[in-house]
């Protein structure tokens, strides 16, 4: 980075010299995010304490042309907040300030680096959650959650960030800070909100949020069945929601997780199962029981061997825990493995998994099977050892494959975990080129310098070799 | 318009003479909307039948620089799809096919003229309707229902129309054919299909739309109860979402309003009433029995006098006609009505309510109040006579000051009919000139020609003015 040392120095006098990284080591911490593939090292790290620290690093950023990216709880897993083009990560950890809780308006203000987790304990003695939970939410921040548009396992019932975010505080590209949306629902105008949520930090940074807090379920109903095949177990999705029941969750695993699941943990599935489906009711205690009934009775006209009711919350819990230990036992497979995202039509289920086997055989590379089946985001987990090239170059063409196949079927090529570098290439498999001159025509207005988080989303022309694809000329 | 008959010619050439209106008699269905307040004559009314008419369409008005606006309907209520500016309508109404009905995915593909209530229709023996459900979705089309976003009573439950649109395909406003979202939830990149829904028909034309189905609920519980103040129901209100329960719909109607009804219709409500609180929960039959003993529990802890129960489909209906006579009944009052539309935090209905109450006195107008209490979305009834100068000038007062109180408390300037014209002078209220800026930037990258209904939601310096606000200089 030219002039490296002056920025360093301006930066030092906006912020204070203790908000300023510049050392190498200090500065490798901030080179990769959650999924560890891709790696980017930034030129500096400024920690920013208020709105209009981020203001100013962002007028300074722009002054000396150096690319900028804000930076929450870095658990990413399509590499969004990486510095692909060096330059300043803004990081956000320290805006972590709850800053008003109104339980009676189911609202809380919040700055972007409250760590998602912490905003439920916050409220929940007072009967309230914050909904979105993806799997990092221990971890990673309000902010991040907000610039990927997270989801996780109840987004079935629930929705995903940009449903429980009513308004936002952003700083644009250019330093000016504005809101949009506000404290109650509607958003006259422009959904601009909307826009702000799940542009992956490319139209700006976001630094202070008005959120939705959740009523807590009075209930849980907690069942897992055990099925004889994948067919059995997504017909009995398709019929459970067909009469009417929203579930919180719905889970499957194929017979290769349960098999590996199973000799690593011993939860008592049986080897030879072909699907486990564990469906979890919550909400008012009234009636509950009746629909946990319901999808006993469902379970058992889908040849459904097994049922298992949760009896009380340890129950409940152990269920949860032989589904969040699956990725756990993946290692027991293979040293290496991907997780893939995409979304397809609920009813497509059964053929995009016998595809997804299909291009597994042909590749000769292991994948097994752990989805949210209730809205058909399936994540096939590619197994495979990452220090043999040739091993890497055929998961290549299985990942390629696979989004294929979902944007085949009318489905999309990432449910949760975004674009960012990961992704880019596959964008032509569901955009046009017109489509995608739409959205960059719209990121150069709010970005017009491309500073803010440079080289995502979109793909080159590189992408359309490799799909292909000939290239558009627009 | 010049060169009106050259255009008239082309236009016939693309979609043949049947399709093109320009005597004035046939123009003057075209130049109002529901609200009536407001009129504006297009030039010529164009028939489309496909997306390539529209398209062509559209890059005719281009050729000659004329407005061109969509038109469903015509249900709007707030000028919405007005001619303000003369040039072509676009009359969508003969694009009213249903292209495909997927039950199993809950999903719909649709032309923009097809009215509300047909896509129920049409899937309501499978046990599906389409949700959003506006007081005028007998007539409205869905396409206009995507431009202003529309709500209806079941908003609380169900959300708006953008919560039912997973995918579009659009006419930008040069011509070119676009998509955004697609038949999965998830959008990848930035979520342009949100921003399309709700930006009232400046940003292109919707020629198709993926729609969601919703199963119909197996079972309703309704009950209306009486209570001795707007506070005592408010009061319930708040602790009926306290517990948990999302009804589908929770509606209040103040003393006057029920006066008048009572008078007009004979319900059987008494004249000293000081609020009636409806209140429908809908879903499994299973449990609702015992929700409704304990919304009946919070009814009698809040100063109920009496409480009905809706014994059956047919007592179920008296209940809502009761509701919906509302609007029939107001001619008793005065020879003409606004129903002002603004949202508040729900804990500041009282207050707001009670604001109301100053103003009407204050300017010696009466106003009724109904609304939706459950999402804070309050409807005032300003009654007057139009053809009293002085009365419209403090109608014009009135609605000001209640908007006014709306922002002042956090909340909007409109729920669910949209800024349109009517209500362009207030959005200084709730943005500041930058949130402006943005908006008016993401506009004029869309609609660069400012040629696609032209003359909406933007204030002018005027509407400045008359706030008594600083115009910005921006």
């Amino acid at each position: 980075m030219i002039e490296k040392n002056r920025i360093t120095s301006e930066l030092s006098d906006l912020v204070g010299a203790a908000n300023v990284l510049t050392d190498s080591t200090a500065l490798s911490v901030y080179e990769c995010d959650g999924a560890t593939l891709f790696k980017a090292s930034p030129d500096i790290v400024v920690f920013a304490e208020s709105t209009e620290h981020v203001s100013k690093i962002v007028r300074l950023a722009n002054k000396f042309s150096v690319p900028f990216i804000a930076r929450g709880g870095g658990t990413g897993l399509s590499g969004g907040m990486l510095p692909v083009n060096g330059g300043i990560i803004i990081a956000l950890n320290r805006m972590d300030r709850i800053l008003e809780i109104d339980v009676k308006n189911q609202r809380a203000v919040v700055e972007p680096g409250v760590v998602n987790l912490l905003l439920t304990q916050a409220v929940e003695d007072r009967g309230y959650y914050f909904a979105p939970d993806p799997s990092s939410q221990k971890a990673c921040t309000i902010g991040g959650n907000i610039a990927e548009n997270s989801g996780g396992p109840h987004t079935l019932k629930y929705g995903v960030t940009t449903d429980h975010v009513t308004g936002l505080e952003v700083v644009m590209p250019d330093g000016e800070i504005v809101e949009f949306g506000g404290y109650v629902e509607e958003t006259p105008g422009y959904d601009l909100r909307g826009l702000m949520v799940g542009c992956e930090g490319t139209f700006g940074i976001v630094t202070k949020a008005i959120v939705r807090l959740t009523r807590k379920p009075q209930a849980y109903q907690t069942l897992l069945g055990v099925f004889e095949t994948i067919d059995d177990a997504s017909s009995a999705v398709s019929k459970i929601i067909g009469a009417g029941m929203i579930p919180a969750a719905l889970e499957m695993m194929d017979s290769l997780v349960i098999k590996t699941v199973e000799e690593a943990f011993h939860w008592g599935f049986p080897l030879d199962a072909g699907a486990v489906l564990i469906v979890e009711l919550d909400g008012i205690s009234a009636g509950m029981r009746h629909q946990a009934e319901q999808i006993t009775e469902i379970f058992n006209s889908h040849n459904c061997r097994e049922i298992h009711r949760a009896k009380d919350e340890t129950d409940r819990q152990n269920i949860w825990k032989s589904r969040k230990s699956a990725f756990g036992s993946f290692g027991r497979l293979a040293p290496s493995y991907i997780t893939q995202d995409g979304v397809v039509p609920r009813t497509q289920l059964p053929k995009v998994l016998r595809r997804v086997a299909e291009i597994s055989e042909k590749y000769s590379i292991p994948i097994a099977n752990v989805f949210h089946a209730g809205d058909g985001n399936i994540h096939p987990v590619v197994l495979f050892d990452e220090r043999d090239p040739d091993q890497c170059e055929r998961v290549d063409a299985v990942n390629m494959e696979i989004l294929t196949v979902c944007a085949e079927v009318g489905g999309t090529i990432t449910g949760e975990h975004g674009i960012g570098v990961e992704k880019m290439d596959y964008m032509p498999l569901i955009y046009s080129p017109e489509d995608l001159l739409v959205m960059t025509t719209v990121r150069d207005i709010f970005n017009p310098s491309k500073l803010c988080n440079p080289g995502k989303i979109f793909p080159t022309t590189e992408s359309y070799v490799k799909l292909g694809i000939e290239s558009p000329t627009v």
